[in-house]
């Protein structure tokens, strides 16, 4: 089938009312949240866990799972979480940006919502767990939320956002914070973030109408695997996330001059990899040799002409450079800047800096997280305060309104991997840590 | 037309007998080498780099010349070849190997030919010097023989070497320096050698029939440029040269862990690209500590899954490592497999080294250069003697019989380069050198 159509279908079908799959509601019938016993609600972990296990075959190649924006992939990992949705209860539809929405109606129409949610698009050779853990979660509080007949006072947003791994686009086009220009460039599908959105089922011609301002929202959660080890190591089992650390990808052209690998003495060379490879090494001294979480990694790097027998004439590089401090990010961009002088006069090379990303420290409210360690004590959970060194749509939601996030336990600290990997207990807990918080969210801001 | 059947047109053409070229014969009619004023025959050079200007458009891309073997670019430059060929009154055929071959009758059928020639194939990116110098050069030189009506003793053999660049696939065909499991490598076109040579109307069945023994060939010369900046700075005209550096290459696989960018703190990173460029920059000084002429490059690199903001789980890359002296290689191979154990040990990631090719020192027969330096002398051509650090099919040939090179200046040392050049005097000259030597070789050898 050709996916386009199936999409659109899948958009149309989402307009049509739908029965909840109410089979497994508990025993406890309707309730307002206003008289909920709330320490003993807790989402259906089995349910959540087996839709990840389902969601595991889709984008799956031999070297891991590959749903980059606007692929093949993505859109049969959007296709799957539509039908979750639906199979849930909810009425999602695509926004003009192309982030899957579905809206729980609230008791008191006048209230902003809140907002949950997460991403299901993945990296090059990623994981099943960065992403569709918040996604998947927030679908099952939702839909435990209606199992058990209970209704917020705030309008339910449940949102899963388009290209996050490729720059939170989703959630940036509903903080306006993009440029026309933006919409022109290439994901790593191939395709312009233009063309992927209306691949996706959106309408740039519309993103107006996605458009919020601070104050839409009443509160932002997210729940995500940590893609660190810290938990682990300190055996905790949730992060309540301080902030989500600024970032800024730089990408660097270096020109040498192609020769001949045999005929050339090596004083003679302007060889683009040589400065590119001291270049590597120098951020990474340069990052290490001060204390503090900032990190830096040079991730992709292009030769040309990548012969064996040419000495290269450019190499293409990016450095992901990220901290919790801006100050930090400036002081590290003028310390590259200064390498790359250096060791293009020492090599005979040129180097070209270009800014591709720039996103700056986003930090949690501190009510919310309160709301997320209450929730975490009331149901007997360790944990710790922490900032993220990942980036994700929580940052740019933090314009739009007071914004806390909820990490659960990576095995052995890793993601964006083949490897990555969350215990399906601590999925759950996780799940059940968000549905908890935004129960207190509810409550205090109403 | 499709170049196949335009390729094996050619070669049915190319048995029919064909009346020479001789319009512009010199008046001084027929004669033996044996009644030679040798002193004053030179080869037209207008003609000779007309054809390079002409061929100069072939494969010609923004990025510099792509006739790398077998692919659109090399077949047409192999059909223009081959009509220089047949316009010069040379009878080519495409042999087993797929090398382009014309024998010019000697005098004496009992003697072994004297073979002389070079390659039309490129690197990616290249320019239009490399191989077309020395093949043009020596059909010029056949074709300036036939026009004064000279035949030597020998059969004369013009040959143009198929797949040069790739690893002198043509030559060694001939000498019986391969495996069967060269013929399945993927050449830089993307096809394997076993069908690249279908491809350019070889036939791998019967390669049998293109091998020689040594002493199977009186004398193999070679004009080629310098491809290094030598002679152009000692202001010399014609290189003797000595013999062709022994070359190894090395593919390494770095196998790191790929791991989120932001997430994963410093020190708990298993990063490969890392690892590669402190590899790369440790190769590159432990070359240079030392006096020599050696020269190593690292000039492939290929990361996984190379994205900007995944630490890179594997790196893929090339050493080209080139000296005059084999224990200088075998040295330095020893030397950077203990930098890999060292590098892989401080950055946890693990070192495989593969070797791709591995060709010995080939020395030059001090007889050989002799004639090319008398040839010089006659002509007025100021030279030295010097090594080639890059490889050629007289490598390959030097097992065969007595080989010798003719190295003409390259402006600024560049080749593998679109900006390789030289100046339309020096290959005129290197021709005549050529000349004259073959007919030095063909005088001493009978």
């Amino acid at each position: 089938m050709d996916r386009r159509n199936f999409l659109q279908r899948s958009a149309a079908l989402a307009a049509l009312p739908l029965i909840p799959s109410l089979a497994n509601a508990g025993a406890r019938g309707a309730a307002k949240t206003s008289g909920l016993s709330s320490q003993t609600i807790t989402v259906n972990g089995d349910r959540l866990n087996g839709w990840l296990a389902a969601f595991d075959r889709i984008g799956r190649t031999p070297t891991g799972i590959n749903r980059v924006a606007y692929s093949e992939g993505d859109l049969a990992g959007r296709a799957f979480t539509l039908d979750l949705f639906k199979q849930s209860g909810l009425s999602p539809v695509i926004d003009a940006a192309g982030n899957i929405v579905a809206r729980v109606p609230g008791s008191n129409p006048a209230l902003k919502p809140i907002v949950i949610g997460s991403h299901v698009d993945s990296v090059t050779d990623g994981g099943n767990f960065d992403g569709p853990v918040g996604s998947f979660g927030a679908i099952e509080v939702a839909r435990t939320l209606a199992e058990r007949r209970m209704q917020l006072a705030h309008p339910l947003d449940v949102v899963v956002w388009q290209n996050e791994e490729g720059g939170t686009y989703g959630s940036r086009l509903w903080a306006g914070l993009y440029s026309e220009a933006d919409l022109d460039k290439v994901a790593r599908s191939g395709k312009t973030i233009r063309e992927g959105i209306g691949l996706i089922g959106g309408d740039v011609a519309k993103l107006a109408s996605v458009r919020r301002k601070e104050g839409d929202v009443a509160c932002y959660l997210e729940l995500h695997i940590e893609q660190g080890g810290l938990l682990e190591k300190a055996s905790k089992k949730i992060g309540v996330v301080q902030g989500i650390v600024g970032l800024r990808w730089f990408e660097i052209t270096i020109t040498g001059f192609s020769n001949h690998a045999g005929a050339t003495p090596m004083d003679q060379r302007q060889d683009a990899m040589l400065a590119a490879a001291r270049f590597t090494v120098a951020v990474n001294d340069a990052i290490r040799r001060v204390p503090g979480r900032q990190v830096a990694t040079v991730g992709r790097v292009n030769v040309t002409p990548n012969t064996t027998n040419v000495i290269p004439g450019q190499v293409v590089l990016t450095v992901d450079l990220r901290d919790i401090e801006q100050a930090t990010i400036e002081r590290f961009t003028q310390q590259f800047e200064q390498l790359g002088r250096e060791i293009g006069e020492a090599t005979g090379t040129q180097f070209k800096f270009a800014r591709l990303t720039d996103s700056k420290p986003a930090l949690a409210d501190p009510r919310v997280m309160d709301w997320v360690q209450q929730s975490a004590d009331t149901l007997k959970f360790t944990h710790q305060r922490m900032p993220s060194g990942a980036g994700h749509d929580a940052q740019e939601m933090s314009h739009l309104g007071p914004m806390g996030m909820i990490f659960v336990p990576s095995v052995g600290g890793i993601s964006h991997s083949p490897r990555e990997f969350s215990h399906a207990a601590d999925i759950t807990n996780g799940a059940n840590v968000l549905l908890h918080a935004v129960i207190a969210a509810d409550k205090s801001l109403r």
